[in-house]
């Protein structure tokens, strides 16, 4: 058989109570009064014994109405994961390339030898500059913004001049929108624009993500998708997150704001914290490997992220979460990087 | 863009509490007290709002247990479903033409389609027979096991030699074994056997299917699958259920009790039923259309199913249910079917 040698590395699991896990791209201002209460009293609704609803008809006519959409420009699949990959497939049949930023949430790499795409990296685009230039741009891109890795994001005009020519293609993949304030662009032939209720609304166990596009686009994910691809208790779950998603922007603003503390006190230790969008920042240390601050910090059972990535090497990712774990974060930096 | 014009049924959703549904390949046999209150129990501990094992890899060496073999050699995926898919788009490299059973489960000229497959009828196989004439095959054949429309299931003995040749690949689509009382085969390296959580387990809400296979074909499909394919209630759901293996057999048992009555019942009314392994039985009247039969059934508010596909369009399929259920419906029948 062919070698398949890409593999996604979502960051260890890191088992024991203890650990305090700032690793992952998660959610941590969401509690079990959510996950747990909401899911105990909808489980019953969500009929498990039962296949789904195949289309995922009813999410689609709120996410339709959230978004000021038709049913027939929303497709759900199981995770942005499959949204993406589901869109990736159907374009394959129009394009030999895919352009990324050079700093991409790693998953596309993977998905792009998957499906045989050459892949390239955005005209003007580095990992210093963050910027894109979309000038006669013509092609496939498909564009993390925020980003998956550094958390920022691109200026949303500058960002659908990728679509300009018609023959173009824009995926947007915005799973970390809601941070940032992004609002989904006006409908277009030629764009889809991804989210997901993994990282907002904190469902990233029952994998919900979702495309607004154009209905063209629509109809072939859904006429090429699995049979049954999104759990109907995943779909009960996003219905009641959308239905409340009051009180999820009020713990975003809570975590915008502990992203704020979080950088300060970095910063305080002599860090350099890149402007994020997003749940995390990464974070470099003029005098401190970032490998090895992350090894010292887990030997404190704080779990941080290192990506080997060479743009981003020197640098940890640290999720934001609550005061307290900032504060047991700050204190173990502190010893460490005081020596 | 191209046409995809495929797009699988699974039978009308039904809404209404009073509609007694039989048109489903369903478990009816599973109560609420494990679908919702185990549910309510393990949410907790599924941790809703973190991403899944990545691999499923807890609920891989449980069936590997189960089964005697190593989790090197189990993949779980989104349902059977996209374990099919998988295991389709990865042979897709090295097969142009697929065969399966003329009359087979109907998500498979789908995938068929959608992978550009050409489709052709494994040899010697008809309806009306049941057989398939595994003498000299050569190609990949899929092939459910016991039948996904019928229930009637092959002999292993013989379908395992449509994997003689090594150049052949044969994928055992067995999602309804437990009934047939079928057992996995040996590993073979052009061998897959492919089950699912969906039916003896009744989660179909939850999407759990998986394969057992050689491990190159799991490494295989473990590097191209999406990164977390599996959600983490599901995982969790699925080990529990694996745990309580003996509770389902019972009720499997009392399924396959009531599938007697209910064919009896039937060719009491002058049916002809199909000898079934499965959930369901077909059952065709000499005098009566399927279609009328099927219509004015749901107009006395029970739901069953009929195929337009030609060899069955004859047959009514009715899903096995408990005894009040099954009066209700032969009640039915009888003033229909007498006039």
């Amino acid at each position: 058989m062919t070698e398949f040698s890409a593999k996604y590395d979502p960051g260890v699991e890191v088992k024991g109570d203890e650990v305090l896990c700032l690793h992952r791209n998660e959610n941590l201002f969401v509690g079990p009064e959510w996950t747990v209460d909401t899911a105990q009293r909808l489980v019953a609704q969500a009929a498990v014994s039962s296949y789904p609803d195949a289309t995922s008809r009813p999410l689609r006519e709120a996410l339709a109405e959230h978004f000021g959409v038709q049913p027939e420009n929303v497709f759900v699949g199981n995770g942005s994961d499959e949204v993406l990959a589901d869109l990736l497939a159907l374009l394959r049949h129009f394009f030999d390339v895919a352009h990324t930023p050079d700093v991409c949430f790693q998953v596309y790499p993977m998905l792009l030898e998957r499906l045989a795409y050459a892949h390239e990296i955005l005209p003007g685009n580095t990992f210093e500059t963050g910027r894109i230039d979309p000038t006669g741009f013509r092609g496939l891109a498909l564009v993390d913004s925020p980003n998956g890795i550094t958390g920022r994001g691109l200026d949303a005009a500058e960002l659908m001049r990728l679509a300009d020519h018609e023959k173009s293609f824009l995926i947007w993949d915005n799973a970390y929108g809601e941070y940032a304030g992004d609002a989904a662009p006006p409908l277009r032939a030629n764009v889809a624009f991804v989210r997901s209720f993994s990282k907002f609304f904190a469902l990233a166990g029952l994998r919900v993500g979702y495309c607004i596009a154009d209905e063209s686009i629509v109809t072939e994910l859904l006429a090429r998708k699995d049979a049954f691809n999104v759990g109907g208790f995943a779909q009960v779950m996003a219905l009641e997150a959308l239905r409340r998603v009051d009180e999820f922007a009020a713990l975003r603003d809570k975590l915008v704001e502990n992203r704020k503390l979080l950088t300060a006190g970095l910063e305080g230790l002599g860090f350099r914290v890149l402007p994020s969008d997003f749940v995390a920042v990464l974070a470099s240390h003029p005098e401190h490997d970032a490998e090895r601050l992350r090894a010292e910090l887990l030997a404190r059972k704080i779990a941080v992220r290192h990506f080997t990535l060479p743009q981003v090497a020197s640098f940890i990712r640290v999720t934001v979460a609550p005061e307290p774990q900032i504060e047991r974060l700050l204190q173990a930096l502190g010893e460490i990087v005081r020596g």
